[in-house]
């Protein structure tokens, strides 16, 4: 096992490291910029070095500053969290040239995941669903025509050039596919100077469903089920939960079975994330795979008592897995904390916290690395803590989560708190009626005066 | 199902009732002594009712001033929470006539069990195992001899009037029974001019374990495992765990059934406490019931994923209970965050708390009533937070402990956090080899500079 792990991140998930590092014996190295020296992950890690100025480019993106850490401080593996470098083939590849485990897909699997095109070009050859399209630009209309109705509608047309939907034409039925191309070209022309078009398969009332898998140095990989991630906001994620209320135990099986194939087939080892858009018919697609822990992780870990921090370790280390999957057996739901203002567009509000009170109680879990009396830089991303209920039942986690929220207080910058509490009493939500549109027709409430 | 609970206490407790009563849908009262005006279950109630000055006696035991909070806020319920008036027949029963549901045993229930002898005789009745003793004062050496010989050594002949000790010997063999029995009444004689004698079976190498009941109004009871609550200094527990690490499946199976068959011999409803004293050849004697929710009820809540007070309310609001037992899934310990002195003799330390921060993430919960700037009253019990690790095993949720512990800041006062700290990394604990009389041999550690 590891003798120390240095944890090349800031913020909670530095510090959720760090706790299982502890938990398990090894000993933790803290990196940070001077803009973090007050975080508790430099406070609670058994050793810090600070690698530099605010600019992340400038310290948790500097690689030579956090080999130079981890070598000073004789540290046998690195975790890299999420964002900054865990997503990194070069840093990966360097943390293996200088005998450092790096606790995260090799560099060689980060590469073939990295890149769209090849990602889904290899989980078409591993057999796992993907959208279907026009490979690359479509020749003529009477190509589109042809595509169209073999894939069947609704399709999309996309202007290869395009951004902001300008140059996209949504097509529900044959009759209006000549119209649609030709003023999508037409449009893209104009915009982009480019009339090239592709197409996709329309996804209806698209869900953004993702299938935690864990694969073992030795090839075997399984899966940890589902979180549903529908509810964004220009694509960041601002709750998730699992069981997705939309799953069936069918799809579980399927979308399961799909992650540990793609896994298996690129022989993927550590925490992975197969992320799929599901349609209103339950038909699943490939998006992209993650290949490091997500920020939604804590809801998988409530709902089947794993530890995944720990599992990356183990696995980074050489242990196998069981392969057996795992099956949620009560219901959880994680709220994003953001310093942002959610009646003000949700612009990002840092400063100091004055007062921090923190939820507590059964069925309560918050993962923060914040406190009273924190300054937060304007530096990094807004997240300042994720809350967790878990529960019985996804009626009893949504009132779990409604008091929780209401017993948060955060004073001295504007959170998002209002806006998940709002959220818990949506009767859309509630439902579990929501797909990733969900946001485009949510309005804040007034404040109550 | 109620409208409204009212709840007669105060502290983690109360704060703990107002959660699930939030979650469930219902309206929840506080009442608060004077001294109790900042604390956080006034500020989480939807409503709170002032009934008096700091000595409970003027407050949180005054019945009229409850019964008339209730009835001016329109409570449907009462919540006795433990302690106070949770075991009050007398309280049960005014309630009762007020037409306000008492959530907790009916009068009847708190004499029967609230008596030693009589719960004893019940229960032997029953067909509970209770310790074997005299019935009454022994009337002479022989009837001592005979006894003793009937049950076997080792015995435990005890004075009458006795206290401290004093009048009290252990007897391991017949032979040494008639020193024993002489020189015991000459000094009980001398100590209290009494030397009326009885004898009781020797519990040797006592564990305290309880195992936790559900009683409905239709005559049914199931047990939810037990909690080992051996770590006890005077009688007060320090730190529950469960499972317990002396539990076999088939002692678990005994003890569960004979606490099963105790709460349905006598109708019990509600959420109740068999108490046992266990030797160690694994005998179990009962000891006591406590008819109300413990203090040590969240390591139950987490081992088994089950809302004790959300039960207590359905049970009392004529829901039956499914009948089936709950056996522990997971390891959970919790540690009493008590404002005293470890370093000296456990002297209470109130006064205000200058900066407070939790621990948190995966596998911790807290149930405090405090906050950074509270100021704790001298007037209550010590008691200030109640930290709950859960883990796959009894290992983990040590290790989980320990780095809680070290997360858990408390500044202004004193708390037991280092006797706790102290305890996870001690040997005998550890192996979970450690009795009732565990604190008589346990010294604090000297103060690292």
């Amino acid at each position: 096992m590891f003798k120390k792990i240095l944890i090349a991140n800031r913020g909670e998930i530095a510090l959720r490291i760090i706790r299982t590092c502890r938990e398990m014996g090894i000993k933790s190295v803290a990196v940070y910029s001077t803009a973090d020296a007050d975080s508790l992950h430099v406070r609670f890690a058994d050793e810090a070095v600070c690698i530099g100025p605010a600019p992340s480019v400038d310290s948790y993106l500097k690689i030579p500053n956090i080999i130079a850490a981890a070598e000073i401080t004789n540290a046998d593996a690195i975790h890299p969290g999420y964002g900054f470098l865990s997503e990194n083939a070069k840093f990966s590849k360097i943390c293996e040239e200088h005998d450092i485990k790096f606790i995260g897909a090799s560099a060689e699997m980060i590469e073939q995941m990295g890149d769209k095109a090849t990602a889904k070009a290899t989980m078409k050859a591993a057999g796992v669903p993907t959208i279907p399209g026009s490979e690359g630009i479509l020749d003529s209309y009477d190509e589109a025509e042809t595509l169209a109705v073999e894939m069947g509608f609704p399709v999309m047309l996309k202007a290869t050039a395009g951004g902001g939907g300008r140059g996209m034409r949504a097509v529900w039925k044959k009759e209006d596919l000549l119209r649609a191309w030709e003023s999508a070209r037409q449009e893209a022309a104009a915009a982009f100077g480019n009339d090239g078009m592709y197409m996709e398969k329309l996804i209806e009332e698209p869900r953004h469903i993702e299938i935690q898998v864990v694969g073992d140095s030795f090839g075997k990989a399984c899966h940890l089920s589902e979180r549903d991630c529908s509810v964004q906001r220009r694509h960041q994620k601002l709750t998730e939960e699992t069981p997705s209320p939309f799953m069936t135990d069918q799809l579980r099986e399927d979308m399961g079975e799909a992650a540990v194939k793609a896994a298996e087939y690129i022989k993927y080892e550590g925490a992975g994330t197969v992320e799929f858009l599901v349609d209103k018919h339950r038909n699943f697609y490939f998006m992209e795979m993650n290949t490091r822990i997500q920020v939604e992780h804590p809801i998988t870990e409530q709902v089947i008592d794993y530890d995944l921090i720990r599992e990356q370790i183990l696995v980074a280390a050489g242990v196998p897995i069981s392969g057996k999957n795992y099956l949620p057996k009560l219901h959880s739901i994680e709220c994003r904390i953001n310093a942002e203002d959610p009646y003000n567009d949700f612009r990002p509000s840092p400063g100091r916290i004055t007062t921090l009170h923190a939820p507590g109680g059964h069925g309560v879990r918050l993962d923060t690395h914040v406190y009273s009396g924190y300054m937060i830089p304007p530096n990094y991303d807004s997240m300042i803590a994720k809350l967790i209920t878990t529960a019985q039942t996804r009626e009893e986690a949504i009132n779990k989560m409604k008091r929780a929220l209401d017993e948060f207080v955060i004073e001295g910058i504007k959170t998002t708190i209002p806006f998940h509490r709002q959220l818990m009493d949506d009767p859309n939500y509630i439902a579990g009626n929501y797909t990733t549109k969900f946001m485009e027709d949510f309005e804040m409430a007034p404040i109550e005066e």
